[in-house]
């Protein structure tokens, strides 16, 4: 299934350029009192979510997916998990070019681990991207996004794939600086995460997937998965083997070569192949935006 | 106020050594559907809660404090917030001693930033701190906490007492290592908050706490806020200019110089003057710990 939040909360599925609104699925949710759960009411229940969708579809309503306005899939993660620098020619990059770097150290992967981006910071792809600190440059970062679906801790590569509910199109937006990654990428609408989620069973080879990033119709990132230099399993065995990952949290799998800069007025489209493409307009952050 | 939270998710007042238990007043908190909110529903609505407290008490049973197992104070931060290197004396101690840098720059927080903490190493005192990596050094880091009371973004740090609901004591442990922090400090158990949330009127002047921190009754940590490099009101500021703070959300604001490690078997006890005192049992982690 190719499933969408759209609108004011409403629970999409995709079928070519029409939504199915499912929305009355979300009724088997259940209501949470405080001490709230640490992880996504969807995402856990998801089993039941997709039994509940399969029911609806005789009935339920289609709209046109251009008329819809995509919020993030996953509407509350615990924590958004991302990989600095996982592909190797982004680090030759990265290492090259002393807008990127700051003077920072750039390490591979294994030595830097994963970093952390604010939940606060995700949004749809119909939020569009604020841009907060104007006189700094702000850098597009295509990725593969993997939502994680179990809960799990030390969790070995070979198992892996049973903790994942779906696949997302992911920007990890970025202000170039030299704080801390968990810093520069959790601005406000700096995690986009869209277009839907593609459960894995519309994803026959995670390690295979083409993905491409454009800015105004030019070209600036194209890679493939499989030239992750931790692929996804293995990023799964890390993460997990620090903490405790829970359902709906997000995974982002770093970004390949080609990065660049952005500005107020521009239009970035995000696809990865078999997943889904996305658009996300680029602003300035305005005080008065919603936070 | 002296707000705890013990055993089964009961809500306590806190007198001398002992709890009056006030859990009806977490009746008048809604019920959340799907999807969830993004700040911690006691905290955004503590003004009520207190109130009802109030009420409360002329019945309220007491229990005493020894008795009663205490819980993280904040249930569900959205995010925690972390100061690096915010005293200038931990700056030259972490500069000096390469079984803390790791080859790391260790620069200072005017260039290093705030750094994230998953919100799922949060526990309270009575969880205790379970090593998860006991082949490297895993060290104290005594903090006080600070609690994000109102929603804000770019607020300047003469307003920033608005924003505070109160403030805790902190434990920021610390795997070292090569990795980012916000990998290495978020190991489940390594964010202890506790022993409880003092509100502003309890803490006349947090820009001169005095604070500290033993290991098996040993002196290792002793320290006051008024030598944090980036004072509370500073550091508000600094993260708000990044990202939205969200009612409890969580402010660790950085440790002095006295760092060092911990082993299984060890007791760390933490004491913010005028705010509390938590002791924290430190064990090997297991397979079967809850996650």
């Amino acid at each position: 299934m190719l499933l969408c939040r759209f609108d004011a909360n409403r629970l999409g599925l995709v079928e070519g350029d029409r939504v199915r609104d499912v929305t009355p699925a979300l009724a088997i949710l259940p209501a949470h009192t405080y001490p709230l759960p640490s992880f996504d009411p969807l995402i856990a229940n998801l089993d039941a979510v997709q039994r509940c969708i399969r029911d609806l579809l005789p009935g339920a309503p289609s709209v046109p997916l251009k008329d819809v306005s995509l919020l993030s899939p996953v509407a509350s993660p615990g924590k958004i998990v991302a990989a600095p620098v996982n592909y190797l020619k982004h680090l030759d990059e990265a290492r090259g070019d002393a807008q990127i770097h700051h003077r920072n150290q750039v390490g591979e992967i294994q030595r830097v681990g994963l970093f952390l981006k604010a939940t606060s910071s995700l949004v749809g792809p119909a939020a569009g991207v604020a841009l907060k600190h104007p006189d700094r440059r702000n850098d597009h970062e295509a990725e593969v996004v993997v939502v994680i679906g179990r809960r799990g801790r030390d969790i070995p590569a070979a198992r892996a794939h049973e903790y994942i509910a779906g696949y997302c199109v992911g920007l990890d937006m970025t202000t170039r600086g030299p704080e801390e990654r968990s810093l520069r990428k959790s601005i406000d609408t700096y995690s986009v995460l869209g277009p839907w989620m593609a459960t894995p069973d519309e994803v026959p080879d995670p390690a295979n997937l083409d993905f491409w990033l454009t800015v105004n119709g030019q070209p600036r990132q194209r890679a493939n998965t499989r030239d992750l230099v931790l692929g996804i399993p293995e990023l799964i065995e890390l993460a997990s083997s620090f903490y405790t990952l829970h359902p709906g949290d997000l995974l982002y799998t770093g970004t390949p070569e080609g990065v660049g800069p952005v500005e107020a007025g521009d239009v970035i489209d995000v696809e990865v192949a078999g997943v889904g493409r996305m658009t996300v307009a680029v602003r300035q952050a305005q005080a008065g935006d919603p936070a």
